[in-house]
């Protein structure tokens, strides 16, 4: 691959994507979200060997949301291990991503850490032993850390708007907790929950903090590990199955990669020993994905031969 | 990759299962199949290259069951190209193998060609204008070209069996009829769908057959090109997302390969631009997936460094 | 109660129901009902004394459908005593008469005997050691005989009009059968529903046939004890709770009486102790029950007082 | 009627129901409910003409828990009107008491005002305008006046112990609270119901206080109308559809009465025309119903011929 050609191909897609007059829709059940102006689109790619790649709005932070479910996942294997299995799943769960039907049907655990409910229940893990302001603390670091930049800040007034906006979440945490599945005082989850999911970063930051992950657990850059070889491949794998709720066998059988989506927009996807992308625009397809972010990601896996279920471009 | 190191390795997992007590339930809701000796396994990998490693009992022909929804849906799709998708979805289900819950949900239409009411919509797309007789003929003709072997056969007492006792395939698809889903009588549409399930192959056979799918769409031995490269990475994602029932996350998570399994107790794997393996052993665990294959092949890939979550093995 | 005022009520219904525009969509999944004039409706009522009021269309017979389940729960009653509750329920299921949700969660064991999976099973009790043939005439015979009228018959072109729409009835059976849930083959078990369903009668036969509910199990006008009165009283029970598959409850609401309704327009309702009431209007409301049928036992109970919620009319 | 044939069944059944083992399970998920002596019993009918017959621990307050919400629906009824009905629905829910799944598939509106969805909402509408404290004392008010004693009281540990540990009504206000579906804030409307659910009564305070129900809508003591008559067949007819969640229909099958249980083990009972009726004992079976309650209740409508099933005795 030359350099050139990636180049290319982003600036090809951020001008295809800025002209695009359908831009799904802006989700608007967290008000300060809804404010959000849908004629945004950003890309960034970071490729093994430190190529970035950008086009758009790329240093324009936005709201990761879901997004950050990849990184507290990581983080609470970090901390208990495969302990974490014991109240949450790895399976698709069929479902919308605030379902709560399939808890009450599996008793309260929850199908997979990237739904509402299972990523509450891994919140609750990192909680454990802290205050909810350390364990905020804590995840931020985690992805300053990450993408090498101590200007990743939590937008507290996303975080107060989730807040008195979230009734489903709290029914999903109530109702987990009335399983025993929780530990900690549910307000106490949710408050770290809402504060995570309410980190702002652009795209930029974000395709940088998910190289690990397309490299076999270990941050190229400084050869630090952050997670084993086997974690690694493991978390692209749930990403794989799981990462755009009820639309994650669509993902895979369109653009072909480890990703996970957000409703603030933005995707992070992993070209396992190639790169880490972060797309964002904030218009959301009937799934809760991006609408565009999905569109950039299948023009740019079409075009360079990206693709996990190849072998790939030589 | 050397040879010996493959061969090395085969050998070694076919030495280890035959060994182990652990060998999950042969299913018996197929009285013919109830009757296998579940003391049997086998494995086949054949490279891109043309190597051939096998160990166990990898020439004694088994009932491939759901393993020939792979080969159905390819057919479908060449006779019928995306209209097949008007019928049946691409989404993981969440849900057992048979069942009928979603189907009333989602007015009929199943959420994947590997769930049985999936593949019976898609054998519908291969019967149209068609006599039973000569869809199954069709189909096994396929199988028989895709293996080249023409010794590949269909056990007529496994199809008379599944006949007898596919009361739950019965309700699927009158069910999925009386949405308007299925254009041909239930009757002529069964009587396809248990044929083409008690196809009887071997592990050097059904390794074979899978090679176009981990090369782009062409077989590697003839050049021949059986499905677009597009269209072979999405039947990869397909088998990634919906291969192994409500056990697909599970097997993304251990194993991360593409793969189909069947409730005779053999598993289709593919390992893009590298291999197509077949495993055999006719316990199957309680999502109703091969119990040893699924072990046979997490040791395969762990010790040859085969994932499509990883930079791959160098 | 003067019978005069009876009679005017009666009249001034069928009188009111004449005029009504909104007359409610005539059932269409079976071809042969869907053919049904909605202008029609007829009122029966015949009380305890023998005393016979009617109005409208009350001497043409119409397809009484799910009403003969009323029948046939009693024949089986008869027939195998309590061990009919070995395999159906009696339990409102909160779903459409259709549904078969709820069969997979219960491992094929019906809610109730007035939904369609529910009379499916019953029927099999009462086929069980006898051909559909000899089945379908005990429980013509039957009706005759509580209506006391030999003329009553099947109507075979809407019993073969089920047969070849009855897909949803045939997955209901196959799926029953799949839990072992049937003892008869499908087929013959289906042969007979269909036909009983088809059983064609005027309001004033219906009304006939029902006294003996209204009367602890006795037919009135001869002493005859078909069935004890604790069992009157249970199916009295079952038809208020689960009498009008998903609008039961709204039906006791507003009607207050015991009473099964059938989608051919009919409804039969049960006044313990006073009358038998039987009503037909072909057109349905959405939860599958007669809609102006509904409406005219709203005023019949309520300008006669007649309910079984309060201390009654004096 | 002869008054001593009542006070001697009612006897009977006292000292039956002290001698049986079969006693049912207490409820423990409120952990103060939990420590009630299972080997309590009581029953109380008072009569339309004022008689009153008692049996076992009949001036021992029970917490009535879901009995209250026959209250509470009489008194939003009182408020609001039909208005009510636009948030909750009136069919059987097919549910266990406490399931959220049904509220998912309709949109946040509960089944019927019997099942804790349902009772929330409805406590909502009570609370409307005012302050949680100011609802408690209304709805206690209303309970001193229908039982026409003061002394009934709120436990407060109890209503603690229900705070503490209500995570799944927690769960299913917030989900309704997410529809739009509740006007005052989650928290407020718990601390109204979890209080209602506290009132303490005796079985003789339960008794009287039903008495509007078996007459018309009137206080047959005093003359004075609680509701209308057509209002109080229609709360009646919700008591029998719906008074005893999953097992209601088993409950019209086997007593016949419109009636509510409560997890405290109590239930009151109503026999149109002729009396109020109220039993408790702590112990529950499997569908959250009293046991012996339920049993006690069966030989009372059974040696007395009482039921709204049948012509009712001479």
């Amino acid at each position: 691959m030359i350099p050139s050609t990636l180049d290319a191909v982003v600036t090809e897609i951020a001008d295809e994507m800025r002209a695009r007059s359908d831009r799904g829709v802006v989700a608007s059940y967290i008000p300060e979200l809804g404010r959000i102006d849908p004629n945004q689109f950003a890309i960034t790619v970071v490729t093994q060997d430190g190529q970035v790649a950008s086009g758009g709005d790329c240093d324009v932070p936005f709201s990761i949301q879901s997004v950050s479910k990849v990184f507290t996942l990581t983080l609470a294997l970090g901390l208990a291990g495969d302990r974490v299995w014991n109240r949450v799943g790895r399976e698709p769960s069929g479902s919308p991503f605030n379902s709560i039907v399939q808890l009450e049907r599996e008793k309260g655990i929850p199908r997979n850490p990237f739904i509402n409910a299972g990523a509450i229940a891994v919140t609750d893990v990192i909680l454990s032993g802290h205050q909810p302001r350390e364990a905020i603390g804590e995840i931020l670091r985690f992805m300053q850390f990450l993408a090498d930049d101590d200007g990743i800040y939590i937008d507290h007034n996303v975080a107060a708007s989730e807040d008195e906006s979230g009734f489903n979440n709290r029914a999903l945490a109530n109702f987990m907790k009335g399983f025993g599945v929780l530990d900690n005082p549910v307000e106490y989850i949710l408050g770290v929950y809402f504060h995570h999911c309410a980190i702002a970063m652009t795209c930029r930051q974000l395709a940088t903090a998910g190289r690990f992950l397309a490299n076999n657990g270990v941050r190229p850059e400084t050869g630090y590990s952050v997670v084993t070889q086997e974690r690694a491949r493991r978390i692209n794998a749930i990403m794989l199955t799981c990462g755009h709720y009820d639309g994650s066998g669509e993902f895979a059988y369109r653009v072909g990669l480890p990703a996970k989506s957000g409703v603030g927009g933005g995707i992070l996807a992993i070209v396992p020993g190639r790169a880490s992308v972060a797309v964002w625009s904030p218009g959301l397809d009937t799934t809760g994905n991006s609408h565009l972010g999905r569109i950039a990601l299948e023009m740019l896996t079409t075009r360079l031969g990206w693709t996990i279920f190849g072998p790939g471009a030589v």
